[in-house]
């Protein structure tokens, strides 16, 4: 294949706003989509001195195009080119742009694009490069060679008895939750498990309570469904039901919440449960990281205390990746044959390999090793960003007690300061997308793939952009 | 591990309506579920002789408890007793028994239930001995290996781009499509896309048409969005729509009417065009079994007759397993990205391994090969069963044109012997279940696993079921 001329792309200009990086990174992806990149890319050294630039920033072009899925990076080679992909922010028109959808279709489709939109560092992303690849192809090996019986077509809609067995005394040993295998439904993921919640839960109008800020797929799962949403202000202590009016449904985070990492208090809890028993609502306890935690989470899972009104669900997300699309709900006893129904009916099923290598996996010792394993990474990485946006004068954050993401509230600025990070390639999200109520400002990152280098790298264009934004 | 003591076992009784095998099949069943059957079971030479019953009797119970995913039978060895399954129908409280679900809820359960219950040639059930097993573990092993790249998290939600070009190149060319792999929504299979295409495209109180009898799936999906369900008679040439009022969403299965087996005739197709024209409906043509027809599909899917109003459907769980769990929807150009987000917001994904797996599969010559196979077997064992069927007096039906299920109508009795052949171990459904307007009176059944032996029993059991409740 021909190799790609450096003297057909673009020189970055250094007269424009735009970080030479990134202009750099767009010519190399116009390149690469038009078909005049194929092969591999020239090495940073060549590159850089071809365009006059230093290596670093070919380096940062070329880590944003593997982040991408442009292009395959190995150790001392040449980064490869990769067959080209459709994207699915690709150019077609967005919701709406042209009608066809329902306005019911409308709720459910906004803001779904946004969503998908990928960068490095993004919120929520854990690290690709420590999934345990080769154990799973193994597993899955397996799986795939194994007569799957009855589970072959349609009997086990809602999970393999083996994965909802190891998920119920995973989480009975390690959440403190009252669950047995049939209360189980396993989902193509938390996104999943929250639409069919609200649909099958709820009546359009109803009203549900989520925190504020808050997880933007339990808003736009409700807002699909029709539900009426209000606010839960979020403080150190987390959600506050206090004045909260009567709702259907109440979404918290209990253990670790999302954007803003903190852990909801004994007091709090308390008043939750006191909510529960006077309006008879049920509570969707979203345990997205419990997978994984990093500190001693010494308080258990609230389905503990109240099992006939709290929906808790999970996520492999986390723990592994989130193209497994694997998640579980743990229903109320009295619900959960009724919600399999529904979860049939709305064709919310799962890949049944997926299913069986996920199930080994867990039974085995080695995935223990491997949660300790990136625990650990994901704590320092966590720790290292937030003391480096603590150095950055006017920014104020506590080191994240889980998760792989961290919320920064800013004084300021946010609209600029997110795009600049954006054209950085940074996946860093805005506070003020987090809220349904007036918006908070402030950055949401991920820290999963915070490697030193990138957090020097994101910290430099993060000061340069609090310096022209932040007033 | 103990043997089962066959003394412990309830011996057949001869003076029950019930047949010895599907006695014999209960009590061992019953056996393992409780713990006392472990290990193997003793053969079938020991077990008849035991008990006093034929060894076809005790094979034919062997097989029920293999259905069943009880028991792993291989060449020449004793029954291996498999770990207890938490069953789907296991006795939880159906729908609306408890509450617990809003009344949309319980709309979207309704039936959920009962399309999971399984059986021998059950409706729309491919064989688990034809998928390629080996094969398909390499590809998942390999899949498993490799780095995913931006496809990691959320990029590629509604299908990875691999997968999303051999599916529009085989389409194009195969069915006569117009697609590009942008209009393509990788979905966790034909139900997950009716659902998103009735919530997405349809308010509740639109009017959407169906077959009559129809598609269960098709049905329940519609309802639970809400939508208004009017039945189209289908005849000899597939449905009619002379007279249909306006509606929103019309779905049919044009190549291989389901359950019916009819081919929508070339005057219909005219009418079907005529009516999308003058209403500007959707169509959604489910094109369910278009991964292999096993005569001359010389007709294009109508799909490419008007790519701005048809939204195609296609499926592999025909082709290959149900268990997969991955469907794709063809979307007209202006409708694919909208749809798109509101999947994303719905949750419905499908694991990365699994779509890789396909993707590569697909485009591999040994795929075809695997088609042109099980075209084969299934054609045989359909034609064997009409033909089997024909041979029982007041029973008429054509040789089936493609499909894994064939529907007979029955001049009456179609509870009772809908219920001897289920007793027996047969997942034939009722007729009426596939209707909403008055019921029509008939069998669905699955061919794919009619082996010549299971043909055999089947007409036994119906013969006898036929004249005892035929009238």
């Amino acid at each position: 294949m021909a190799p790609l001329l450096l003297t057909t792309i673009a020189a970055p200009d250094r007269d424009l706003p735009t970080p030479l990086a990134v202009q750099l990174y767009r010519s190399l992806l116009d390149a690469i989509r038009t078909g005049r990149a194929t092969g591999s890319l020239p090495s940073s050294r060549k590159t850089a001195i071809a365009l006059g630039l230093s290596r670093n920033t070919v380096n940062a072009a070329y880590d944003l195009l593997r982040a991408e899925g442009a292009v395959d990076i190995r150790h001392g080679a040449a980064p490869r080119v990769l067959p080209p992909k459709v994207s699915d922010s690709a150019a077609l028109p967005s919701a709406g742009a042209r009608g066809g959808l329902s306005a019911r279709g409308e709720g459910w489709a906004r803001d779904g694009i946004r969503r998908s939109a990928g960068g490095i560092m993004a919120p929520g992303h854990p690290d690709e490069t420590l999934f345990p690849r080769d154990e799973w192809a193994m597993h899955l090996r397996r799986a795939g060679r194994r007569r799957q019986g009855a589970g072959f077509a349609y009997a086990d809609y809602s999970g393999i008895p083996a994965l909802r067995s190891v998920l119920a005394r995973r989480l009975t040993i390690d959440r403190g939750m009252q669950v047995e295998p049939d209360q189980i439904l396993v989902t193509p993921g938390s996104q999943a498990s929250l639409s069919l919640l609200a649909l099958a839960l709820a009546e359009a109008g109803d009203m549900a309570l989520i925190e504020e800020p808050g997880y933007p797929g339990a808003r736009n799962a409700f807002r699909g469904a029709g539900l009426r949403l209000c606010p839960l202000p979020v403080d150190a202590e987390g959600a506050d039901l206090s004045g909260a009016p009567p709702a259907r449904l109440v979404y918290l985070t209990p253990a670790n919440q999302y954007p803003m990492g903190h852990r909801l208090s004994l007091r709090r809890r308390g008043q939750v449960l006191d909510y529960l028993n006077g309006t008879g609502a049920l509570l969707v306890e979203d345990d997205y990281d419990s997978e994984f935690h990093w500190q001693g989470r010494e308080i258990a899972a609230l389905q503990g205390d109240a099992p006939d009104q709290v929906i808790a669900l999970g996520t492999a997300a986390k723990a592994l990746m989130p193209a497994l699309r694997i998640g579980w709900i743990v229903a109320p006893r009295h619900i959960a044959g009724p919600l399999r129904a529904a979860q049939r009916n709305l064709g919310l099923g799962v890949n049944i390999h997926a299913q069986a290598a996920l199930a080994e996996f867990m039974d085995s010792g080695r995935y223990r090793a491997h949660l300790r394993r990136i625990a650990r990474i994901y704590g320092e990485r966590g720790r290292a960003l937030a003391a480096a946006l603590r150095a950055i004068p006017g920014l104020d954050l506590p080191d994240p007690s889980g998760g792989v993401q961290l919320g920064c509230r800013l004084p300021g600025g946010e609209a600029g300061i997110v795009r600049a990070l954006r054209d950085a390639g940074y996946g860093t999200a805005a506070l003020s997308d987090y809220c349904i109520g007036p918006p908070q400002e402030g950055l949401i990152t991920g820290f999963a793939e915070a490697t030193a280098e990138r957090i020097d790298r994101f910290t430099n264009v993060l000061r340069a952009a609090l310096a022209s934004f932040a007033g």
